[in-house]
């Protein structure tokens, strides 16, 4: 897992979310694609997707359910969780999670 | 004041400080330069600097003291300010500022 992206453009401006539980900014790549890269502080919250996405943690722990999933699974830093478009999921945040989300 | 930046690199870690009241992401110009972008949530704050800053404010309101000086000045989103190097200044923040900080 390289450590930046390179030959991209960011958004100056935050993205902050749930009163500020989730802060992030936007990368955008020469092909046209984005991700976010930001934060997620302790917390439990519902997020609601557009496109699929892929949560690659660099850092943290976190406890996610998929809408309709019954269980709850544990994801930490190093490892990335995939969901689905139109969908959401919620996130129970334990340690700081630092994340790049990739929009699929 | 363009609303992004173009052909950097830019850290997938996220620099967080105090307490998660500053969360910043930090990019790199093809000159060897860097920025940081990021938000600060209301607090009353002390930031030392190593390097000289420009802190240019997209948006928020927040009040300043530079070492030495006697009185506070406010500053609002569109407005920028100086800090010389190996300095410090007290910054509260009243509303939430999302910032560019230049190190010169």
């Amino acid at each position: 897992m390289t450590t930046q992206f390179d030959n991209v453009s960011v958004i100056k401006q935050a993205n902050v979310y749930f009163d500020g539980k989730c802060v992030s900014h936007t990368v955008l790549f020469p092909d046209g694609s984005k991700k976010t890269i930001g934060v997620i502080f302790p917390s439990t919250l519902k997020f609601n997707t557009g496109a699929a996405e892929i949560m690659e943690l660099n850092a943290g722990k976190c406890r996610i359910k998929l809408a309709g999933a019954s269980d709850w699974q544990t994801y930490e830093g190093g490892q990335k969780f995939d969901v689905p478009a139109n969908s959401s999921f919620d996130i129970e945040t334990i340690e700081m999670l630092d994340y790049v989300c990739y929009y699929l």
